[in-house]
C-alpha cells in the first residue's frame, strides 16, 4: 500500500473542515478531528484516520447523530449513569472520562457508565486523557459479537477493549488491549504481509489451533487471550458495562460493523494525590518499570505499555503522520 | 493422594479451635476459619485448607501478626488508603472489601487500597462477599515475582490475581483469575497426574513453548495469559496496587513463598441499585449468560465464571469437603 506522510496540522485541518461541513459545531469538530488525528499520530491508524471514512458513512446512514450529546440520567455521589443518545462515540467517551475525572477530584474516585453510544475509535485516547489530567484512568467498552466464547464456535462475546492508564511526568503508562489475541485488523495486516502469526491466534475450520491468519479469518474463531481466561474476562466486562450503564449487552448489538451502535462503556478515575501528598508516585512508577525492563531479555525488547506509543508519536510528529494514499484520497473527496 | 471427605462443620470447628489456641480473638478466629473452610468447600483447596499449615507456620515465623487489624490511613470521599499492618491477609482483605461496600452505599462506588498485608488466600472470597452484599465487586492483589515479563526469562512480575463479581439472585457470577496461564499449583497437579497441559503453559529451558508441566517448572518461565497482553495487564495491576495503597510493588516483595509478605491490594465496589431502581439487573445477567451458553458448542461445556464453583459447593456440602489425608493429619497435629 502506498503511504503518504502528512504534517499533523494539515491532517487535522482537513478532518476539521470535513466535520464542520457535515454540520458539527465548531468546538465538537475540533475535538473530534483532534482525536482522529492523534490516534494516527500515535500509530493507531486503524482507529484513527483509516476509520474516518467509515465514521462519515455511519453519519450519512443515521447511525451516528452528530448533534447528540451525552447527558447524565442517574447520579449517586461518585457513580453516574449517562445516555450517549447515539452521538459520536469519541466525543461521548471524552465527555464521560472528563466527568469521571471531575468526580474523582471531588470524591477521590469516580465512575461514569455510558449507554447508547457509538464506537469510541481508539480506546487509549481516554486513558491518555486521564493521565494528562494527572489521574489514574480505567475504561472499557463492549463491542458487537466478534469472539467465540471458550468452547464455542460462534462469536457471541465482544473483544471488549480495556484501557488502564497511570500518569507519570511526560511518560504516562497506558495499556490499551482487546480481549482477543489478535484483532481482525491485525489478522488482516499479517495476511497482507504474507506472515504467520507469532503465536496461535485462533482455530481453523477443522477446530485446530492455528497461526495462519487466513485460516482464522475463514473460521471466524479468533482466540481470546489466555483461552478460557480472556473469555471469562470479556464476559465480565460486558456484564459490567451493560449493568452499570443500563444499556445494551454484546448480544443485543448488531454484528454488521457499519451498524455497530448502541454500545455500553465504563469510565473510572482515581485521584491519587487526594490520598497521597507524598508526590513520590512518579518515582514509584519509574522504579517498577525499570525493574521489569532490567531483567535479562530472552532476545526481545521488554517494553512497558505505552512506550512504543511515545516513540511512534515522536517519529510521526517529526516525519509526518503516515496515511494510506487511498484513504487520504477518500477523505479529500468527502 | 489419599483424600478424606469431612462435614463442613467438623472442618470449620477444627480450624476455629486451632486459631483460637494460637491466640486469635474469637470473632476473628470464626471469620478466618470460615474463609479457609469456604475455599475448600468451593473447590479451591489450594488456597483453602491445603494452605492452612503454611498460614500457621507464617504466624510462628512472625511474618503474619494475628493481632494486627487493618486501619484507614488516608481518606478522601469514596477513596481510602488502608494499612494492613501485616495482619492475616484474609481478615484484612475481608475488612477492606467490607469498607468498599459501605463506601459504595454512600457514594455509589467505593475504593479501598490496602498496603502491608499478607496473602489473601482465595481471592474469589472477596468477590463472593461483594455479590452476597448485592454490589458489584472488583479486587486484585499483587504477589511476589513469579512470572517473567513478556520477552524476559526472569520472574519480575507477579501473577496478580484479579476478581470481578456480579450479584444475581442465588447464582452470582464471579471471575477469579491470575495473570499466568497456569499457576504453579496447577502445573503441579498436571505433573502429578502425568498429564500434558491442554495449551501452551510456558517455555522450556531452551526457550521453546511447551505443554510439559515439568519443563515449565524447570525453566521457571510460565506464560502470562495472552503473552504480551497479560504481561502488560499484570504490570498495570501491580502499578495500581502499589500507587493507590502506597505499599510495596512486586519487585519489593520476597520471592521466598514463606516470606511473601507486605502485599498491596485494591478493592472496588459499585452499588448498582443506587443508580438503577428498575430491579432488572438479575434478568439482564440471565439473558447475557443464556445467550453465551446458547451458542453451538465445539464439544466443551460453555461455563460462566463461578458456575463450576456453585456445582462443586453443592456437591461438597452434600458429600463432605475433600481434604488430602496428609494435610488433615498436619492440621490435627497443630
Amino acid at each position: 500500500m502506498a503511504k503518504l506522510r502528512l504534517p499533523y496540522q494539515e491532517l487535522y485541518e482537513v478532518l476539521f473542515r470535513v466535520l464542520l461541513e457535515a454540520g458539527f459545531r465548531t468546538d465538537r469538530a475540533e475535538l473530534c478531528a483532534r482525536l482522529f488525528a492523534d490516534a494516527s499520530r500515535d500509530g493507531v491508524g486503524s482507529h484513527g484516520v483509516n476509520r474516518f471514512p467509515r465514521f462519515m458513512e455511519m453519519i450519512s446512514l443515521g447511525v451516528i447523530d452528530i448533534h447528540a450529546q451525552a447527558e447524565p440520567v442517574a447520579c449517586h455521589g461518585a457513580l453516574e449513569r449517562w445516555n450517549g443518545k447515539l452521538g459520536p462515540g469519541n466525543l461521548n467517551a471524552y465527555a464521560c472520562m472528563d466527568r469521571a475525572i471531575a468526580l474523582s477530584r471531588q470524591f477521590g474516585t469516580g465512575c461514569v457508565a455510558l449507554a447508547n453510544t457509538n464506537h469510541w475509535m481508539r480506546g487509549g485516547s481516554y486513558g491518555w486523557q486521564a493521565a494528562e489530567a494527572g489521574v489514574i484512568g480505567i475504561c472499557w467498552t463492549n463491542t458487537m459479537p466478534n469472539l467465540p466464547p471458550w468452547g464455542a464456535t460462534e462469536p457471541r462475546l465482544g473483544n471488549n477493549p480495556l484501557v488502564i492508564a497511570v500518569p507519570r511526568p511526560e511518560r504516562h503508562v497506558v495499556l490499551d488491549m482487546a480481549m482477543s489475541q489478535f484483532s481482525y485488523g491485525s489478522l488482516e495486516s499479517y495476511r497482507m504481509r504474507n506472515e504467520e502469526l507469532p503465536v496461535y491466534g485462533g482455530f481453523d475450520v477443522k477446530g485446530q489451533l492455528s497461526r495462519d491468519p487466513v485460516a482464522i479469518e475463514a473460521s471466524g474463531r479468533p482466540l481470546p487471550i489466555g483461552y478460557w481466561k480472556g473469555s471469562g474476562l470479556a464476559l465480565m466486562l460486558d456484564l459490567l458495562a451493560a449493568l452499570l450503564s443500563g444499556g445494551l449487552a454484546t448480544h443485543q448489538i448488531s454484528a454488521d460493523s457499519i451498524k455497530e451502535s448502541g454500545l455500553s462503556q465504563v469510565f473510572l478515575a482515581f485521584d491519587l494525590p487526594s490520598i497521597d501528598q507524598s508526590s513520590v508516585s512518579g518515582l514509584v512508577v519509574n522504579q517498577i518499570i525499570e525493574h521489569v525492563q532490567g531483567t535479562d531479555s530472552a532476545g526481545e525488547k521488554i517494553r512497558y505499555p505505552g512506550q512504543r506509543t511515545l516513540e511512534i508519536r515522536k517519529r510521526n510528529l517529526a516525519d509526518g503522520i503516515p496515511i494510506e494514499s487511498r484513504v487520504w484520497r477518500r477523505i479529500q473527496a468527502l
